[in-house]
């Protein structure tokens, strides 16, 4: 059975059915801002760190599979309604077509005359996902359609959200200004970020409260609001917050319309958090004033405000997806063969370079079946994968080095986890897996055997992440070199610490206790 | 609007819509094995605590509400099929009826001349849940239908479970013998525990593999082997194990019959775990052989067979139930007052006295809106929870107290929480809770007073669980004394530590750090 094929003029891959063997998904995003996409927009959403910064919720292994969140899209029109790419809805399409490309991912179904496309993208130096969306109407009569968006909020800490109900379904908070819907839990208390979903359009309606929208006991399949064609306008307080906006769209016979969603992150110095807080008395002296609702304090926007003015047209998000595949383009040129064999070409020249830069970007931390949760980045990992992307993006692999080696421990061993979002050592997994260094001493080299530039062997690097303890990474490769030596058994053999490089071989991988961890368990290893 | 009303007769609430504000829960068992169970089935069981030893899966904040786990049934008539409690098929009944009973559940719904009434129940002395299923034919034409049965089985500890996919995916493991289908994953590696799921009739198919039951994208309202009417007969080997039963019931007119299926748990000593071990020559002197399917052992299921043995009829069953209701009996007649207000009489003997012995078994460690992941039970909470119980359990309410107090620190502080398998005191979360020990003090004097059992105060009872520090259970309330005494600040009032028994008032309830505990992370309170 066939499930789809390879663009390689456009260097995507082409899916032809919803129902693929199992979520096929795609990763957005370079720098900061990440998200896993599949190829009926399930998937989530993160700053940095899928654990402690997650933006969107995300149901993993979900009964059904893959409907447990994602971006969300509800056609309306005259009391029927679908989903452009099949799910959530699940409603039979005329149409169907997902493309992953590289950073992107388009997704176009239709359904009674009304063909929609979908953009997904994180355009570059930006803390957002940009979902573009285009209407069109291919029928011979006018139609009046309605376009319901959907985004449900994780309240940040992915492990707290799906776990401490007692305490977060009393903490959600959102406030709205004309078409942006915006988070802001814990803003007050103690968070510096928010973040927001936006249209570049009017609406006829939002929600912001997830049973207002979805019914009590009803599913993403099938939405009270969207069955009613009709949002419920409601403000959470508590629960479950989430973003959904009502378009009415007004279409002549092939007429298309497009319209710019921006799901962002923003964050504010603690400084310039507010735009006005309680107690601070209003233009006509009053302290309780129509500036605050609920009384709650109103979050500066600035920031977002200008993330969305960014965006504010078509062309300008057009704009920005040619910069992404220029981007990309240019990062795949550095390294291409020409073979007689198309697929040899296509997975060197394409795919497997592909894979590597999102491996660059999110180590093994965040998949379909890695949940985020669980893990930082690798320091073994981390060192590996760079073997695949030092030519591609020479300075950032050098970065990561630093980055890399300032969470060695001074006596040469290595945490075996690090946190994107603090670049600090992993206290719960701790070290001692002691192939963990050794890695660092071929990631440095392949780095410099690439870009001959020994200079990196000079860089002062902390240890522990303590700028007193630094060092020139050429102590840091030593003392990896020397922790190895050190730590011999009495036949002479390296001492393998908790667990080897290869996964299976795990000191601890039976013991009498049920749930002690086969990994970071101390047993005497001599 | 009502969706039910009190029957003080059968000491039950009646619930006449399977569609209540939110799902209203029961609690089956008060020894060791518990579940939660809502009016449409929803919910799950584990084995004392419901972290590490959750038997089967359930998932919290799902959409649609409550379908994320539970013990379904489903009846296929003829290409159509349904649910008896109405959830997960959704189909509509021709009547509903839940009954939440002192520590039983039963769930009656009919269609297509169909009616099928499910009693849930944990026996006394008995780690498993009964179902008892009877079908009935109220037509007037012979019937021929299929009963599909459906749990999902947690790979043990509900966090890991959760989150860690990686492995997870790869460990599930099953046997099936005769009608009974055993969880077995991680038996092998490092537990002494297995459970099962049986009934008492020959079944025309099975599955275990939750996506053959199911379909990849299928929803548990309409599982793949459902609406072909046809199991699988799957043996799950990692992903999701599941246990599913296909019964044929042949009906005449006005025809019931019953069935029996129980959800066990049961530990096994280290050397009794294996009925047959891979490496065993088997009686023909072969190694590998016909008992070995998949090159696996075999557990030893001798202690299931007699757990399934003891509930074999429906008259054994019944009297189980029988002794059930004469336990609760016995308890609410401990107290009960006569009013003219039939709304007090009703709460003072039977509801509130209810809660309060669920608050005894379960703290508040599980219910569905406290995941069972976060914590176990507490120090201040258990024993301000014991002045509502100890007149009717006064024996297990000083082994409650003795548990207790074996936490305590020998600076008279005390864990704030305690895991209840272990029963040792919490780590994750510490002490530093000062108004806990005091707690100690009610429940000690609000026991001798209830009993006028002084001898208690007598008691050796470990500080730390540590029996080397054990003192007489007097010491324990005085060092609970002292430690408020010895712990004032600068105006002579007692220091809160990290947070008060009020649970708004914690010390680090602001703070500039995202993800910061709000209990316990340490700061200077003086």
């Amino acid at each position: 059975m066939k499930f789809g094929y390879f663009d390689d003029a456009n260097k995507e891959y082409v899916i032809t059915t919803p129902e693929t063997p199992y979520p096929w998904i795609n990763y957005l995003g370079s720098q900061a801002f990440f998200s896993l996409i599949s190829n009926t927009a399930g998937g989530y959403s993160f700053y940095k760190d899928a654990k402690p910064r997650r933006i969107t919720r995300f149901r993993y292994n979900n009964v059904p599979l893959d409907l447990g969140g994602g971006r969300y899209f509800y056609l309306y029109d005259d009391g029927d309604f679908w989903s452009p790419g099949y799910a959530p809805a699940k409603k039979e399409l005329d149409s169907y077509e997902c493309r992953h490309g590289m950073g992107y991912t388009k997704i176009k179904g239709s359904r009674n005359g009304i063909e929609t496309e979908v953009t997904f993208f994180v355009p570059q130096d930006y803390n957002g996902e940009v979902h573009k969306v285009t209407v069109k109407n291919t029928g011979s009569a006018k139609k009046n359609v309605k376009l319901f968006s959907f985004i449900e909020w994780c309240l940040w800490n992915a492990q707290d959200d799906s776990t401490n109900f007692q305490r977060n379904f009393s903490t959600g908070e959102v406030e709205i200004k004309g078409s942006v819907i915006y988070h802001k839990t814990e803003y007050k208390e103690r968070r510096d970020h928010y973040a927001f979903y936006s249209v570049n359009a009017p609406i006829a309606g939002f929600d912001s409260d997830r049973e207002t929208f979805i019914g009590t006991y009803g599913g993403f399949e099938s939405p009270k609001a969207v069955v009613a064609g009709q949002s419920g306008n409601s403000v959470a307080d508590g629960w479950s917050p989430i973003a959904s906006h009502c378009l009415e769209i007004a279409l002549e016979p092939g007429e298309a319309k497009d319209f710019v969603f921006i799901l962002g992150y923003v964050e504010n110095p603690v400084e310039e958090k507010w735009e006005w807080q309680v107690g601070t008395p209003d233009d006509n002296g009053l302290l309780m004033s129509a500036k605050a609702p609920n009384g709650t304090n109103i979050i500066n926007k600035k920031r977002a405000e200008e993330m969305i003015a960014k965006f504010a047209t078509t062309e300008a998000v057009d704009a920005a997806f040619e910069e992404l595949k220029e981007y990309w383009d240019k990062l795949l040129s550095k390294y291409t063969v020409q073979t007689a064999d198309e697929k040899v070409n296509r997975m060197v020249n394409i795919w497997n370079q592909y894979q590597c830069m999102v491996t660059f970007n999110l180590s093994r931390s965040a998949s379909y079946f890695e949940s985020g949760i669980g893990r930082g980045m690798g320091f073994r990992d981390s060192n590996q994968d760079l073997l695949g992307f030092v030519h591609q993006i020479p300075d950032r692999a050098r970065e990561r080095i630093i980055d890399l080696a300032s969470t060695q421990l001074p006596e040469g061993g290595a945490y075996h986890q690090y946190q994107t979002l603090t670049k600090k050592g992993n206290d719960e997994i701790g070290g001692n897996f002691n192939d963990d260094p050794l890695w660092l001493i071929l990631a440095v080299t392949s780095y410099i055997k690439e870009t001959g530039d020994y200079s990196i062997l000079d860089v002062m690097t902390p240890y522990d992440n303590k700028d007193e303890l630094a060092a020139p990474m050429a102590d840091h490769i030593k003392r990896s070199f020397d922790h190895v030596i050190n730590n011999l058994g009495p036949h002479g053999l390296p001492l393998i610490g908790r667990a080897d490089w290869n996964d299976c071989l795990n000191l601890n991988c039976f013991s009498t206790e049920s749930g002690e961890s086969f990994q970071t368990v101390t047993i005497n290893d001599g």
